[in-house]
């Protein structure tokens, strides 16, 4: 199990994933259903020119990150992977130009599928809500049971 | 009317939202319905480094950028603005590192309301679907009325 | 303002509207930014006759109806209409054959655009959850403003 | 193989499914990666009462039952399953109290996953759209793979 492996995990989230690694990510905090994820400002992030507002998609992107970082944490094998089966985001408001702070929890966790509920803050407002639905492809399908589990 | 100023809408996007500009978005298509866009691939965007593939939330951006980019074909103002409420992105396949297409028609245009239904490629293959739903903001108000469009 | 006519809005929405009535819904709890609704199970709304289980589609008729519910509270004219822009609802268990308890709260309320964010619960379990986006039609344009409120 | 068993998955799902005998739903075509379903007006299912409109919900019913009907062409055995994931549904214009038509179609087909693309209709005008994800539950797990199809 890989469970226990938060700094190996945060590590390779953070600097070998090229995407992470240009946004300056950084994992504050992670734990088995639960992670919490900076990105500083940037300006070649900003989507509205005239307010200087961050582009929508990266918000977007940081939450599709949250199911991959979590879903790491229950990996069996490092050949095991996680990907996007849909993603979904309400804006709420504007993102000004400043760091922003995305929530992820997860609601569901099967074998195979994995539900994540994303908030995004900045300064404590809360200014984007998404969803995303991952597949587990596990390397070890002898492990395989349809089993889900669901937190609230 | 800045319907006809598709010349000056596409140098805005491609040069002004330095989001864009970072990506090297290039808008090949605009006409009043409808988008096509390019973004080559980049290094810096890869969110699987085991594949090289994209990150997924790349694909959100530009489908992102597509409510924006045909909705200024009907702006009536240089005041009028575009702005996400939601956002939502079904993956059906791994994006390989190379150039992908985003395809963007509008399905539902209101004095309020625009609903963009967007596809990506890579080489004719459909790799992504979304939907985007967004806020017009008309300064020119007394052009308001509620009545809508679809197109299919 | 018809805000505090709480009785008279319970009252329309449970007896007038032939869908309501037919599903039997109660309006619980009725707030100015949430209402609790109640649906007892009922044969005819069965999908899955191996289980005798709910139809998905009626959890996703009462997180519809839930716009229309709060929006209702903000009425400033008996004219005023809510129309659904988009709905989207993730199930995260098979409901069982016993009543079943929507929430909605707003998470964003503009003079146009209401979003809300609902959980489905059965026995205190939480069974789905999801998002509306509907449209205000207000036929007192001179109060339109742009400002929007958000509430977490 | 079930897969050419189509007038009994067209029997079952008519006549087996209370929800679905109770909407008077009908399969007309059934192939395999593609459905269109019809459903008569009923006043019960009237969501507004001032314009003797369809409640939306309905709509979403009828599409979230386009995967369980495709799927149903996949399953190897009586003991196979599909159950939803999430369900997005667009609006486009309000339903008109005649019968609405409902055609899905599968966009995505793994062993374990389902993603379908569904559109509503009305005399031939497109009234809403929608995705659902749904979940492949098979009881020959020794048959399980990871491919995915994709169909455009």
């Amino acid at each position: 199990m890989l469970t226990d492996n938060i700094e190996l995990i945060k590590h390779t989230f953070e600097e070998s994933i090229p995407m992470h690694k240009f946004l300056g990510l950084k994992i504050v905090l992670l734990e088995k259903n639960f992670v919490r994820i900076t990105v500083p400002f940037r300006k070649e992030l900003v989507g509205d020119f005239r307010n200087n507002r961050w582009h929508g998609g990266i918000i977007a992107t940081v939450m599709d990150s949250v199911g991959g970082v979590i879903g790491a944490t229950r990996f069996t094998s490092l050949e095991d992977k996680i990907s996007t089966i849909d993603l979904r985001v309400d804006y709420l408001r504007g993102a000004e130009p400043e760091a922003i702070m995305v929530e992820g929890k997860i609601i569901r966790f099967g074998n195979r599928i994995l539900v994540a509920r994303m908030k995004a803050f900045q300064n404590d407002t809360l200014i984007a809500e998404g969803k995303g639905v991952y597949n587990f492809v596990r390397m070890n399908e002898h492990l395989d049971n349809n089993d889900d589990e669901q937190s609230e």
